[in-house]
């Protein structure tokens, strides 16, 4: 079963955001065993966005859209879906309630006439309720396909995707099952790699397709395979990946479709009964900012010190002045005092640290650019660890934080 | 002058990346008067990308693809690249030169069949050397269409880009001037702006153009005008700017071009001599990650104290326990104290301070899930406020962020 997603919006196609929702889209749509042929992001403009509709109705028997469902004049996709539905606008009661509700609720001021005009619906469309906002969704049907059309502001497009969309699909059409499987792999080259296991490649079944994902140090190896019995296409799957493993072992680290790695942290400390905190110097906040995104993250994680100048260093963590003389700031000793620092100060069981240069320039430390220490304290040791990480500012900062997570998980493990 | 984006990559489609290439092209391309028509993304599979470059150039002068350059079998651009302009992979030496530079000098090792492949290109293809990678741009031209293939990943593109794409670009076309202009408004909805400035929206000029772009609290309005008189256009936009703002004086908050409000922040700090840091509670180190990814930070931040457990606000932040127990630890006396104690602690001029509840369960704290106090500690005082954010934690999280940038740069001017 083949979907397309169509974003229609000016602000997409002149940069002015990046378009997270095509993303949220596919992946849930792929659960529930519809493959996505095309994503196609197109301005507010009526010819264009009938021109794509009648494009993607070639190929899809679902179609999503998003965007265009404001209540100011720039938004036209109401208007545009009626002259392809050959359809009238009809004022609708239920939204028209709910839209007072929220005014009533949230802004306090009578609704205006914009917003009365969010209730005005082709006459053809099923209303989707968006709990969170004014724009319903609508599901509409011609010739056996069907478009569903929901505003673009992502947590209200979530809401509808998962209360009404992904169920109504589900119900509406058959579908086979859509696996994949994502081998995580660090510190081999994909070349290298595919070079390896090039006689596993060659020997895949053909409903078994491999995909390459290299990035940040390390590379992603997508199996993927879609049919209609389940149990057997997982079968396969973990047929293939039990011949793949014994020849990738040394760089092996784990399943993406697992928990993100801060989740499967926190499992551990929470079953360890342990709790842990950061000391962050030049990822600046990242790590802790990694944790504290997961609700329930207060379980565990106690706080962190983001230690950008040298001074919070000495006068925070009490690491002493000779050492960082000695040693520079950039350095094995400096990042095991930090991490016995904050581990000691927020009364945690364990502590990540780290500390390296970025760039562009040298700031407080002789060590060159890419130059990273990681610190990861633990109830009874301290490790540390040296890694030069390239000379690009973003890739430096985010293979740190992962490289950090990566080692305390092996340290919980 | 149009173009259109193809992004080519199974994981696109299936949501296991957000495609970001496609906004930092289309934005590039608008600052030098190109207009993106439409961005496709698309699997890697050779009929789909064969239709999707026929398509493109019915309405482009210019086709940017990415994606699909790799050394591994699931990558297909080059080959399908030879079907279209029906030609054939010739060894660049050039690139050949480059790939062997770059394993001699990374990976240390002699480099692998799949790494010689890199230096295969069309024959009519003009290299784009890429300084960060083994796949290098190509650049091609069919019936006055330009077609340039760069790889997905996404620092080797933006080199490329910079580099090479955009210097040829703005060469071989003439171009107009796209110029936007976007107006932050905090503080009232879309549909009441609207309403608020509808006489000024109707009788806009025919080539100012007006887009609404609400979210996390704000609304946006970017005016966009496009022609061949730069001087007249910014003129133009000036005048309809000075028409518009006394209409919306109490919820203007400055102009999206100008730098984000961190640097603003950075800016103003530099200019007095000062120092910043924060202390972050329901945020969790995102103001501090907002600073830290700013290169040449460690000039005015010295750094954070995350306090995600109320013990680390008495011990670290000596909050006295019974204003803990007072007013519970999401309130205003907290939030202050917080603010100070950073401060003092960190020895800087000015603090960001932020405790609440961002949900979903209470936690430590009485107060209702959306419940967010914030403090801005200055050299001479310190102001603190209190908000309701909602019921949604991320949408909460992420409005706090703003809010605290946004009240210390009002204090900083």
């Amino acid at each position: 079963m083949i979907a397309e997603i169509i974003t229609i919006g000016d602000e997409i196609l002149i940069g002015q955001i990046v378009d997270t929702n095509s993303a949220f889209i596919a992946k849930e749509l792929n659960k529930i065993g519809v493959s996505v042929h095309q994503i196609t992001s197109i301005q507010d403009e009526k010819d264009h966005i009938l021109y794509a509709l009648n494009e993607a109705a070639k190929q899809s028997q679902l179609i999503i859209l998003t965007g265009g469902l404001g209540p100011t004049k720039d938004d036209i996709t109401k208007h545009t879906l009626c002259d392809y539905f050959d359809d009238e606008l009809v004022e609708n009661n239920n939204v028209l309630t709910h839209v007072e509700h929220l005014f009533k609720k949230y802004v306090k001021q009578p609704i205006l006439e914009a917003n009365r005009s969010q209730a005005m619906i082709p006459s053809r469309a099923t209303v989707l309720h968006n709990e969170y906002g004014t724009a319903p969704g609508m599901w509409m049907e011609k010739d056996d396909v069907v478009y569903v059309s929901m505003p673009g502001v992502p947590f209200e497009m979530k809401g509808l995707m998962q209360n009404h969309v992904l169920p109504k699909v589900q119900e509406r059409f058959d579908r086979p099952y859509i696996i994949h499987k994502t081998v995580l792999t660090y510190g081999l080259g994909e070349s290298a790699i595919a070079d390896r296991i090039e006689e596993w490649e060659d020997h895949l079944p053909s409903h078994i397709k491999l995909a390459y994902l290299p990035g940040l140090g390390r590379v992603r190896l997508r199996l993927s395979c879609k049919g209609k019995d389940k149990e057997k296409l997982e079968q396969d799957l973990q047929a293939e990946i039990d011949k793949l493993l014994p020849q990738i072992e040394d760089v092996f680290s784990g399943f993406e479709e697992e928990n993100p790695i801060e989740v499967q942290i926190g499992k551990l400390l929470q079953h360890k009964n342990a709790t842990l905190a950061t000391v962050e110097s030049c990822t600046g906040g990242k790590i802790a900012a990694r944790f504290t995104s997961n609700a329930g993250a207060s379980a565990y994680f106690k706080g962190s010190i983001v230690s950008y100048a040298t001074s919070v260093k000495q006068e925070l963590l009490h690491v002493p002045e000779d050492i960082i003389k000695r040693y520079s700031v950039v350095s094995e000793h400096v990042v095991k005092a930090m991490a016995e620092g904050v581990k000691k100060s927020l009364k945690t069981e364990y502590a990540i640290a780290t500390t390296g240069n970025a760039g562009p320039t040298k700031g407080d430390s002789d060590a060159s650019i890419g130059t990273v220490c990681i610190g990861i304290a633990t109830p009874t040791e301290t490790f540390t660890y040296r890694f030069e990480m390239g000379n690009h500012r973003e890739r430096i900062v985010q293979k740190t934080v992962n490289k950090g997570l990566s080692l305390l998980l092996e340290q919980l493990k």
